[in-house]
């Protein structure tokens, strides 16, 4: 087993790594940037080192720095948490090259699955259901127009290398093609520095549901159930639950098997999510696979009693994993409190936190790196916690839900709280009745004062 | 359903009822006394009523004010929680006279299970094991020998209205047997105004292991296994665990078994636990009934995924309980966090909190009703929280348990945390090698500077 391992990120995910680390006996190296000196994740590890200024590409993404600390301290191995590193073949194949084992994917693996026309085209091949569309990047526009009339309009135009929403298009009909191509291309090339597209079939009221694997280094692989993470917000999860409300015990089950395929049969390794889209009759499509930990994994790890972190690090260490898959035994839901005033377009609010109250009691879990007297700096991810709910039935985790948040007190800054309160209360939520639509009609109410 | 339950306690157990009645849509009252003003019961609670001064007796315990509070705020049920009123019979009574529904045992059943040398005889009836001794009340120092000798030494006198050690006398030979005797009634009728006492055999290697019960109105009763109190100072409970490291299935059967069969036996209705002795042999004996639910429930709830006090107020409105039983699938341990010095004696240490930051994270649950800038009042119980930790084993809940006591900081008064920390570390403990004389040979040791 390793003996301390270096955790390449900050905030509540670096918290979560090394509150894993202790209960295992495994030192832990914090690295901050000077931002983030009054962090938690600093307090809380066995050693801490400063990688650089605020800036992320001068700290949390510059690998020489990182692989430095790793070195200096005698780390073993470098958990990469989510986003910055985690999904970067370059990182891992320097952290092999260095000796230090790279808690994720191999850089083989992220290459492969990283680009998305490439994952599609392996993931066809495995057998698993994927969006009808283009095989893989459209070289031209004449191509583009080829494979849109195959296909059959709606139709979406993706950026290769995108994420969050950019270099993305819907285009529901042929005369607007043109426009959306070019500009889709313009925005992918500005955002990534690369404009390779790709085309997918637009899917009718679709559903975010993913399912969670865990693969070992002998090839056998599990699934953990699924997550529906269908409530975004421009592609950002603001909540996520499972079991989903849409879910049956047949579609979990052709899902989940069609994850492990997928798992098996690209020898994956560690833990990861097949990202699928559902539409309204229930067909799945594989949409992405994240090679990494993803920030909702605590509603799994709640209703399967079972610390994914630790398996990571287990996987990681050449530990078989058991093989049985794990069904969902409770209801757990997350809502992502971010430091933001829902009441103006969600815009970012960073800020010293003046006073602190944590929910607390039965089904409640906290994931938090802030605490009274943290000044949030403005420099990264705006989430600022994690509130996790879980009970017998998904009406009981909403009620523990909104229990939960009714106690929640942050002062000092805005936060998206009163949006987290007024979701658990919206008839379409409490019915399950949403798809990754849902808040393109959500509007905030001004809060009602109390009597 | 109930809708509006009047909690006629304080602290961290009013806060833990008014959560469940949150989650489930029925209004709340606290009842506060002066001192305790600005407790969270009284900021969660959608109504709140002062009842008096900072003594118990003009406050807590002051039936005719409860009951007023009660009808002012048209309340059509009272939970009592633990302590105070939670088995008082003519509470119970007086509730049922004033048609508010008492969440507990009704005044007979009060009055049955209260007295302890009743407890037994009818223990006794219902085919339950018990400890060999006297037959009731011992009517003089002469019937007292005779006890003595039947039963054989060593033997324990106790005070029949007894509790928290007052009245109590371990006798290991004859010859002390008349001072014991005289001694121990004096202080009972200090105490209690009661001198009667009663004998029992005294345990070997005694282990207090209690198994959770609750039963509904058509008289069937279910178990939900152990619980391990065995950690206590004092008489006074610190630490408890679900499973018993102790535990066997084949003592699980038994012990669960003649609980539900002495809760059926008295038509036992609401959650109540039957208190055990188990001897180093496994033998195990009925010690005593608790009528109301106890502080380290949430063990129990975190194990079988259950809602205990939900229970209880679905039993008080006539749900009947599915009557199954429920085994433990995971491991559970609380540590009561006191507002104590352990360095000194666990002397008391009321005052201000100046800094609170609470752990967090997978498998940890918090319990409590203090925050930063409360003041604890001296005039109450000193447990200001509990902290709950919660794993697939019983090593990895020790783990976490230690991991939590590390992130788990309080500023401005001394607690019982450094306490914990070296339990946790305790080799005896940690083998689950421990009775109830654990804590007499337990020396705190002074903290290790960190390198």
């Amino acid at each position: 087993m390793f003996k301390k391992i270096l955790i390449a990120n900050r905030g509540e995910i670096a918290l979560r790594v090394i509150r894993t680390c202790k209960e295992m006996g495994i030192k832990t190296v914090a690295v901050y940037s000077t931002a983030d000196a009054e962090s938690l994740h600093v307090k809380f590890a066995d050693e801490a080192v400063c990688i650089g200024p605020a800036l992320s590409s001068e700290s949390y993404l510059k690998m020489s720095n990182i692989i430095a600390a790793a070195e200096i301290t005698n780390a073993d191995a470098i958990h990469p948490g989510y986003g910055f590193l985690s999904e970067n073949a370059k990182f891992s194949k320097i952290c092999e090259e260095h000796g230090i084992k790279f808690i994720g994917a191999s850089p083989e693996m992220i290459d492969k699955m990283g680009d998305k026309a490439n994952a599609k085209a392996t993931m066809k091949a495995a057998g698993v259901p994927c969006v009808p569309g283009s095989d893989g990047v459209i070289n031209s526009y004449e191509e583009c127009e080829k494979v849109a009339k195959e296909t059959g309009f709606p139709v979406m135009l993706k950026a290769s290398a995108g994420g969050g929403g950019k270099g993305m298009r819907a285009v529901w009909k042929k005369e607007d093609l043109k426009a959306a191509w070019d500009s889709a291309r313009q925005e992918s090339k500005a955002a990534f520095g690369n404009d390779d597209m790709y085309m997918e079939k637009l899917i009718e009221e679709p559903r975010h549901i993913e399912i969670q694997i865990v693969g070992d280094a002998t090839g056998k692989a599990c699934h953990l159930s699924e997550r529906d993470c269908s409530v975004q917000r421009r592609h950002q999860k603001l909540t996520e639950e499972t079991p989903s409300p849409f879910m049956t015990d047949e579609l979990r089950e052709e899902m989940g098997a069609a994850a492990v395929r997928a798992a098996e049969y690209i020898k994956y390794e560690g833990a990861g999510t097949i990202e699928f889209l559902v539409d309204k009759h229930r067909n799945f499509y594989f949409m992405e696979m994240n090679t990494r930990i993803q920030v909702e994994h605590p509603i799994t790890e709640q209703v399967i009693d079972f610390d994914l972190i630790r398996e990571q690090i287990l996987v990681a260490a050449g530990v078989p994993i058991s093989g049985k898959n794990y069904l969902p035994n409770l209801h757990s839901i997350e809502c992502r409190i971010n430091a933001e005033d829902p009441y103006n377009g969600f815009r970012p609010s960073p800020g010293k936190i003046t006073v602190l109250h944590a929910p607390g009691g039965h089904g409640v879990r906290l994931d938090t790196h802030v605490y009274a007297g943290y000044t949030i700096p403005p420099n990264y991810d705006s989430m600022i916690a994690k509130l996790i709910t879980t009970a017998q039935t998904r009406e009981e985790a909403i009620s523990k839900m909104k229990r939960a948040l009714d106690e929640f007190v942050i002062e000092g800054i805005k936060t998206t709280i009163p949006f987290h309160r007024q979701l658990m209360d919206n008839p379409d939520y409490v019915a399950g009745n949403y798809t990754t639509k849902f808040m393109e009609d959500f509007v905030m109410e001004k809060p009602v004062e109390e009597e």
